[in-house]
This record gives C-alpha cells, structure tokens and sequence, in this order.
C-alpha cells in the first residue's frame, strides 16, 4: 500500500492499495470518532460495494445511512445534490458526522458538494472506485455539479478528511470507465513526468495502476498544496478540459469525461504543434499514447458548436480564455488568449 | 460615517452612515476592479432601491444584471437559490466578477450562499437595507438557505469583499422589521456590553442607529475574527437562536426573525434566571427592554412542539444540545446539555 499525505488548508492521507473497502471503517476510525456516516452511491456501485463498506463501518462502530441516486453524469446536477443533503438532514446527520462518496467522479463530486454546503460543511471521506476519480477528482477537494448552461458551474473547495483508493475495485471497471481514466493519467504525464509518460509508452496503464496513481496523486498533491483554491497553478490541470468540456456537453455526454478530455488534449496538442510551440515529436508521442490507450483524439463536432458551448464554461475569463498547451512531454505552458481566437486554436487542432 | 474593518479569512470594510447606496459605485470600485455585478434583490426591496444602485455601479464602469425573487423568507430556499446561480450562469459571470446583495437577511443569505458556490465562489458585496442584516446578518460570512427540516441548513462561509449600511434605508423600514432588528441589537448587548444595554434603556434603538449598529458590528468583528468557522465562541451569536428558530418554524414564519429571536432570549434568560445562572435583576431587565421595545416575550406554541422542531435544528450535536444562557448584561456562558433536558429549560422560560 501507498500512501500520499496531502497538505492543504488541511492535512490528509490518500491511501492506495488492494483490499482497502473491505477495512474502511478501521482506517477511517483513526481520524474520525464514532458518529453517524452517510454513505453516497450511484445504481451501478451501490451493489458492489455499499454492503462491504457499510460492514466496515459499522464494525468499527459507526452508524451507517445509506443513500443511493442514478448512476450517470445526468446526476450530477442540482436536484440530486439537493435530494442529498436533504437526505443528510432526514437522517439528522450533525455537524461532526460525516458523508462518504463511494463510486466515481460524479459521485465524488456531488457527495463532496454536499458535505461542503451541508450546515456549512460536515467532514467528508472518498473512496475512488473508478481510475478517474483514483488520479484526479477525489484528491484536492475540488466539488461541483453542473448547470445546464456549463459542467461544474456550482460548487464549491472542500478538502476530504482521508481518501481510501481501493485498487481492487479497478479490476472489475469496464473497459471504458478504465480508458476514461488512462486520459486523466496521460495528462498528468505531459504536465508532469518524461518518466511517467516513458512508462506509460511501454507498460500498458492498466497493468501498473498502483504507480500510475501514486504517480499522479504525488503531482497533484504538490499543486494543490501550492495553490489550493485554483488562482495560478492549478490551471495546468485544465489541460485538455476547456475544449474536453465542450466536446463532452455537445455530444450530450455521450463520451466519458475520460473520452472527451482525451479529445480535448489532442486538439490542444496538434494546435500547440502547428503554432510552433509544442515539438512536432513530443505532439506525435501524445496522440499516439492516447491512441494506443484506445481513446478518441478527434471529434466530429464542428469548432463553431464546440466553440459556443465554451464560451459558457466557467473557465472563460473576461473577454480571455486560458489555454494549457504543451511544450515537450513534462512540461506545458498556459497561453491567455483572445476568446474569439478559440475557434481558430480548435480549428488548427483538426476540428472542422 | 463610520467604518469597521473586520479580519478573517479575508479582510474587509463595514461601513455605516447615511447616503451609501447611491455611492455605492464609486465605493465597490475601490475594491473590485470594473466588471460585471449580479444585483440580487426582492420584490419588497427592489422597487424602493434597485434603480439607485444600478446607476451608481454603472457611472462606476461595471456592467450589471438584475435578478429579483419574491419577497420573504419562504424564499430561502433551494429552489430560488438554484435560480439565482442559474441567472449567474446565463448572465455569464465569470470568475472575476461579483455579486451584490441588497436587501435584508434573507437577500444576504441567497445571495451570499450563491456568490459563494458559483464557480466556486465569486465575490459578494453585501448592501443591507433593513437593521437585523446591518447588525448581524451582513458581517462575517455566515450564507445559508433553509430545508424543509429546518433553518440554515445548507450554506457556506464566504466572506463579503465589502458592506455597505446606508443607514437611510433603515429610516423608511416598517416598524415590525425595525423591532426585528432591535431584538438582534439587544441580544448583542446582552452578549457584549452593559454599557450598550443601559443606552438602549434610555434611548430608544431608532433614534441611535448608527452608533447601534457600529457596537454590534466591532462585538461581532472580534467574534468572527477568533472564531471564523463557528467551532467555539461564534455558538454565543446564536443566543435565544435555539428557541427562536423552534418558534420561527413552528409558526410557519409568521413571526420575523427577529421577533422570534426576542421570545427565545425571553425563555432562556427566564429559565437561567430559575435556575439561578442569570441574576433576577438582569432577567428582568432583558424581558423589559424587549417589551418596552415592542416584541414579543412569550409563545403560545407548546413546549413539545418547539422541541420536536428544534431537534432537527443543525444545532443538536449528537445527544446534546449547547445553550447560550445570560449571567449578567454583557455576560454569557455556554452550556452543554442533554438534548432530552431542552424541554425541561423551555417550560422553567414559560413555555407552557
């Protein structure tokens, strides 16, 4: 087992290894005292998982109450976030309770939302079981649901108190749950690591998910840490998601998050290489993991549509909109460019 | 004019004088750079200022949008707090831009627990029009809105980036927000100050309001800026709250705020005085200044009822419940007790 110690406007440890759901409540016992824990799930985790972690917890001595909602990106809105917290106060959860998310990014998100706004925040522990929300969403406390007019639009930073990423779990993900995290995984390696994306060329991820995670929660722990509540630094970790987003919302989330920042990334990439500021190797390398990794890297949405539809993401600033782009494989660049000029960017990425 | 700073998580002006509002332009442009302003007001309120606002935003250089909700406090909730991030997003606000709120505690409340959750907190400028935002409401960051089972129980700690109190605003008020306001005048007192108390005794509040609300406001200042996050002194604020909150549900919100707020402080300063924690003298003289200021004492709800409402309160922790109870005017103490004795304090504060 792994374990990552996280330190942002509060201390926490990712833990990453086999077996971890099956002794959640032991572990979560060491930093939270006896109370009542409200455990968050979709339709697709829920009978895998609920009962095991429910057990753990209540062998360790805690009051367990359960609730489930639709799985889907569809849930992450408004009206199942507030189907959750009244859930919490039905259930007459305190302030010294706490929520757990078991499952995925959406329900990291909205679980994490609502324990952040819940009588102005409760603790929250996550528990990862997909290897998107292992490398990326259930670290840093990042929460949001969508808007219709754009994904995360409202939300809200909220450190989790520990993160428990049972690896296990990973081993039954369906292929296209585990690709849509390999995206999250390459991106960390272009903004991070030669090595780590070296690896990733020569072992598939899916066959050192342990390292990839620990790798990349290793990176995100320094951001986050540097620039917790998203003013500089934090930015980086946008690469591919401003077009990713969009691909995401016009396709009527037809793609993965995964899938759709795999496209994004790509079009950010061929467009930094046809501008001369991302050599021509390193783009080629980028398109061709992701490729390899089985992930879309084009879109057949055309840039006028897509370029509307990020207009209304929230990373618009202004009348500017900041573009990750990478330089070599480690090492990116954020360029703060004219919105109008989004579309041409798009366009030299291989969007019609 | 007077002007307090308060220093919490972040630092910020209260200022307090007549003429504000239609200044207010000039006075947010010293903090907040020209952008775009959401003005978020009621039906009560909008008609009486919304105009003098915009204007002075506009000649300040801000670009601003306006949202209006009906009236009272059955529209803190989830609903019209989900409209009004929705009109956020329509209107495009991005990051750098804010929101203003202008109103009473309840347009301080949505607005603030919407500026606080979109995009994950844009900055929020609280413009109070009625005396209990001036004293209480509109300083130190507390947002919420409320669920059917109970009040406040969703929200967030987002400090303003300024609040302005034209104090002419308070001049055209209706008495019953006017004693509203008084009562949470008269619980800083009894919280903080003797010497404040005795000049209420002689003075009516109406004819001091900016001296009223300038003492309430340096009280609540040092409160906030020890105990930002409500996890030791803060729980003083919440004197006569307990109750109050009990009697403002049970009584479908026919009571303000503020009225309820006065019955509450009536029953636990007569329960502590029975049971020999507040001086007779000090009791009867916070009954008396309540009632020589034209709120109400007592309830015709029953003790049963108030408790089954107040239990799922946010302010029961596990199973036992904390209550501010008064010694002397300018003197409180916290008290921890079983949640099943709350019954028990109410009928020793007369409630039948």
């Amino acid at each position: 087992m792994r374990t990552v110690r996280v330190e942002a406007s509060s201390a926490y440890d990712v833990l990453i290894g086999p077996g971890l759901l099956g002794e959640c409540g032991a572990r979560i016992a060491k930093v939270i005292a006896p109370c009542t824990a409200a455990l968050v799930s979709d339709s697709n985790v829920a009978p895998l998982y609920a009962a095991r972690v429910r057990e753990s917890l209540e062998t360790a001595g805690f009051r367990v109450a359960e609730f489930r909602f639709p799985a889907g990106e569809r849930s992450k809105n408004l009206e199942v976030w507030a189907e959750t917290v009244s859930f919490l106060a039905e259930n007459r959860l305190g302030r010294g309770d706490f929520v757990a998310a078991l499952g995925g990014g959406v329900t990291g998100d909205l679980a994490g939302f609502a324990a952040s706004a819940y009588q102005r925040g409760i603790r929250c522990v996550q528990l990862p079981t997909t290897l998107l929300s292992a490398v990326d969403s259930s670290v840093g406390g990042k929460t949001a649901v969508d808007l219709p007019q754009g994904k995360n639009l409202v939300g809200s930073f909220h450190q989790p108190s520990l993160v428990l990423c049972d690896t296990d779990t990973l081993a039954t993900l369906p292929d296209v749950q585990l690709r849509s995290g390999c995206a999250e995984a390459i991106k960390c390696a272009v903004l991070s690591s030669e090595e780590l994306f070296a690896r990733m060329e020569t072992v598939p991820i899916p066959d050192m998910l342990e390292d990839t995670i620990t790798a990349c929660v290793e990176y995100k722990r320094g951001v986050v840490a540097r620039d917790e509540f998203d003013t500089g630094e934090r930015a980086f970790l946008n690469l591919g998601h401003t077009v990713g987003h969009a691909v995401e919302k016009c396709g009527g989330y037809a793609l993965t998050h995964g899938e759709a920042v795999a496209v994004g990334l790509a079009v950010v990439t061929r467009a930094a290489a046809a501008r001369g500021i991302c050599s021509p190797r390193a783009a080629e390398r980028i398109v061709a993991l992701l490729e390899k990794t089985g992930l879309p890297v084009t879109t057949d949405i055309g840039a006028t549509e897509l370029f509307e539809a990020a207009l209304s993401d929230k990373k618009r600033r202004g009348d500017s909109i900041r573009l990750i782009l990478p330089e070599e494989i480690g090492r990116c660049r954020i360029e703060t460019v004219p919105a109008a000029d989004l579309i041409g960017w798009m366009r030299d990425g291989g969007v019609r």
